[in-house]
């Protein structure tokens, strides 16, 4: 089977890591490459890592250039994919790696997005109980965020099991990828190397609600979090600190016995042997997902922590896990375990 | 009014930022240094930036040597001050950097330092009500903690104010040299560049019973802390994020003026416009204090961040700014709220 | 006295630095900033690290609002020094911390930055010999490039004492703070941490033509500049490694006496021990320079190492030093040797 | 085919990076993991990111252990591979990822090691003219340092084509995982983020001698090093600036030429297209090599710019590239020349 791939976006930091993960895919064979302010221009000099592409041109982001293709990635501004989408035809499966169409609540997406609802796609977060049976066969797939994915996969086996009440304080450190590739003043290496700083505190970040989507269901009742961001001075990766009070009765053995059973059979959730701390480090370019999980009596809490790489987990391996699930194929191809450390 | 002063620990990272501070104190005179390990040698390979005390030799940490002077800053690990301090006499000055004396609940000191408790001191955090009254005149300072610092002026006046409930969530990154200068693999520059990790969690962390010393009494109640400290590539600042449930009433107005009554008169804390947000970078080096907070009404939390400098207000500026109020000078000489960034 | 000082360009990196170090100048009261595309701003949010200056607005650079100063600081673009120090007045003492009036030679000036030659300033690098007598009195400076800063100061004494070749070969890192404050995509903290890349190879650099107008009166006849300057993971300093080949009759010793005579009476320059090396953390944020030199018998070079703050001594200090000479002012007034480490 | 391959030293930074990338090469098998004061450790904690691996044991580095496998990797402090490979028999392949077996000339081995001289083995540089002819069907193989494959890559086309003289000056910035994983105070974080510092300058460094024996030949006459080896605050990554002196007749499209003709067929080496420069976060991870070549024509020199990742094209990834060469495998299995950025 050939799988052939076309990235719209590939000028950016989600299309570079996708295309660096569909060149060591097995089964597929990259197509056109788009781009918008880029068009026209070679890749080479701007994503210079991929060395086996160096050579291609970049094409006008237009439906005329994406289709006839299998797969299409999607990695644009939010507010953009929806109408690519559409001309793209059911029988191409198209990754939307951008926030369109993850939100099932148009409320949710009118008040933190402010732009018409396109609609709500498979969720490619496979590891959530449900998803992999919603992904197969789908011609259409929503890459959760880069914090929803590293935030989900720490609390689900918490409320799944029904251990943890249904208020959650997260604060989440990223690198600054996750800010993307668009000059400003304020990621400027001279800013950000040897500071932290956090951003869109007091409820105001766009990936709050899909946390609550994600994780409410899990809890039976509407969970409430509270979530602070922060940059951190990496290029990759997300630390997400994740807390809930825990329901009455909760031990420190009932919380790692839930945390085993989730995470027993998931080839990428890596839940750490006690006494070992996740670090983003330890995943840099992988889709592997480091959890610990800590139950904290004198507070009366549950920690859990996970570490992810923004770029891969987070964004574009989500989306070659998924599109691999969604094809039949085997759901590892193209993704390592394997961090690059140190 | 010349003020002679000798450090203990001259070669580690506390006594090192004593040091540089010290050095431009207009009525300080650097008098003895000494060292452990390193006692017998040269200053100036050991703290190059230091370099009008480049040609200074260390000697050995006793009575001896210590004896004579004004002031004696002990920036050694804990529980060797005590015993050092018994032997300087009640006209000299102790400001003791270490844990030794912050602790008023013995069992506190026993369960989280496991040694025997050598007592407490007036408590060097000057911003927290009733201390500066505390510590004038005092011969003894217990200098705090470096994450106690940043939590304590990030949540005491919604404490202060009745506005939060009594159980505080604080994720805190700090840079790398609170974890001192002793060569360990896990702080290498290889290890800690480009990655977070979280340690100590689940409520082990030794600053956590000091963090509950220092809001219970605004509170009026004990506050629990759930405290989670991560290790960020950095080698300066604290970056705390800290939350509680706002009381019923409370609102983003009542929670502002707060922060404005509190801060308005601290010439070291900066209530930062709305919008702002702390960053580490912009305390580099200074004994300011940034801090912002927010209301989320949604999650019903107060969220309070403080950006620190660890080495300044967090260790050695709270040091010298005690010192300063002890001694009946004017509190900030040899101070500066300016940071150098970028 | 009071010197009331403008910055023009204050919103920059280099304008914040001189900020910076006047805040603690003692003989030097902040009058007007201003700025080009921000003028009309706070400079708060601009320069969050200057807290004594947030409430400030930046007002727009015309000869009008600088007038009636005794200091105009001048951190413009190159180019347009000229036209505002044309209209300042001489009893006005302007520093350019730009590249207008460096060269001597206009057809270097034509070659290397393509616009009018706006004429030749006393040059701002006391510790030049001859230097000091060219500021003393002098109404107009112009600051010296952060690389011939370096440059210059790890070379003169080789040159001077007649002991290298006139052909010069020169590596230096540069913390990305001297590429300005200008968003632009491969300064972004994404793509510098973790690398390290040249620039400007081959003899572009517009560096090159001040160090061989510094270097070559020393030698006594014209020097070449092979220079590679390269932008590390830093926010600031320079490191320069030069080397040179060693004319017939040179030793270890004549190198290490040659430099130790240079720089016996400098303020700013420390001469490191033999086996201790410069690194840019030690001078962080102060006006030193460190220095290191060795003679490699096995490849008949001399090679010579510099340390400096690229903001501090490699500009926004270098204008301050040479404005306290060109005032009569004590020399290191408002500024440190002491550098902000680790 | 199967190649069972067993790692010595599997703790420390060069054993760790040959397991990475053994455990994707589709040919190889990982066998035994040896260490030595970490003996009977489990992996996991040691090598957090090589989780297919976390739950194996260390086990003490001895010839039964090491006995049995195809090919046994060595990464051992120098001095110690030579007793552990007499004891392996000659069915075995060595690969030394230490620097025993790769000088031929005896004086040099004393002078810079100071240790009995083991003797000299196939050169594992295959793209030095001649190397893949010596590696093919040989049982050992001594892997390049780091230094020498960055540097005599950059440089042997211009050797090679006669087109420089024979005295390179040459100034290198390593990642700090160069300098291994023992703990020492000046590789903690806190010291080497934010500074760039040399080291063993003057002619000191034990990789010149090596670099010599590569160049000289291609030279035709001995070639003198000038070599000065910064540390840059990142953790991988070496940035080699090399330059020499260009013969008479030296043009810039002879330099071009030369290094286009040299790179022409090489799979791992790209020499970039002009206007672009090297940057190590473009090859992260990865085997492949960035080369840029200038002819500064004022300054009369030819400057070849090489970047590297030091533990992959530095040390493992080319000792995996020999040890395929050596087996008759795809020269290319198991490695990458797609870099993991931003």
């Amino acid at each position: 089977m050939v799988v052939r791939a076309a990235v719209a976006g590939a000028s950016g930091y989600a299309g570079g890591e996708v295309l660096r993960l569909l060149l060591s895919h097995p089964e597929v064979e990259i197509g056109a490459l788009t781009a918008n302010s880029n068009a026209g221009q070679p890749l080479g000099p701007l994503q210079p890592h991929l060395v086996p592409l160096a050579g291609r041109t970049l094409e006008a982001t237009t439906a005329e250039v994406l289709s006839g293709h299998d797969v299409v990635f999607l990695a644009l501004p939010h507010g953009q994919s929806a109408a690519v989408a559409a001309q793209l035809g059911d029988e191409v499966l198209v990754v939307d790696m951008g926030a369109d169409h993850r939100l099932k609540d148009s409320a949710d997406w009118d008040r933190f997005y402010g732009a018409p609802h396109a609609g709500t796609w498979p969720y490619g977060l496979p590891e959530l109980p449900g998803a992999r049976a919603a992904l197969a066969g789908s011609k259409r797939i929503a890459v959760p965020g880069c914090y929803p994915t590293a935030v989900s996969l720490a609390l689900f086996p918490a409320y799944g099991a029904r251990l943890a009440e249904p208020e959650a304080v997260i604060v989440a450190a990223s690198g600054t990828s996750g800010a993307g590739k668009a000059p400003k003043a304020n990621l400027l290496g001279s800013e950000v190397m040897g500071s932290m700083t956090p951003y869109g505190v007091g409820g105001g970040h766009r990936h709050i609600p899909e946390m609550i989507q994600n994780l409410s269901p899990l809890a039976g009742q509407r969970v409430s979090v509270s979530f602070t961001p922060t940059l951190a001075p990496m290029p990759r990766g997300i630390l997400a600190t994740c807390s809930a009070k825990a329901r009455p009765g909760t031990t420190a053995e009932s919380v790692r016995a839930a945390y085993e059973k989730a995470y027993a059979d998931e080839p990428f959730v890596h839940l750490l042997p006690e006494g070992q701390w996740p670090a983003t480090a330890s995943v840099y370019g992988s889709n592997a997902v480091q959890i610990q999980v800590a139950y904290d009596e004198a507070a009366g809490r549950i920690i859990a922590i996970s570490a992810i790489d923004n770029l891969t987990k987070g964004t574009a391996g989500g989306a070659v896990q998924s599109m691999n699930i969604a094809l039949g194929l085997h759901e590892g191809l193209g993704l390592s375990t394997i961090g690059v450390a140190p």
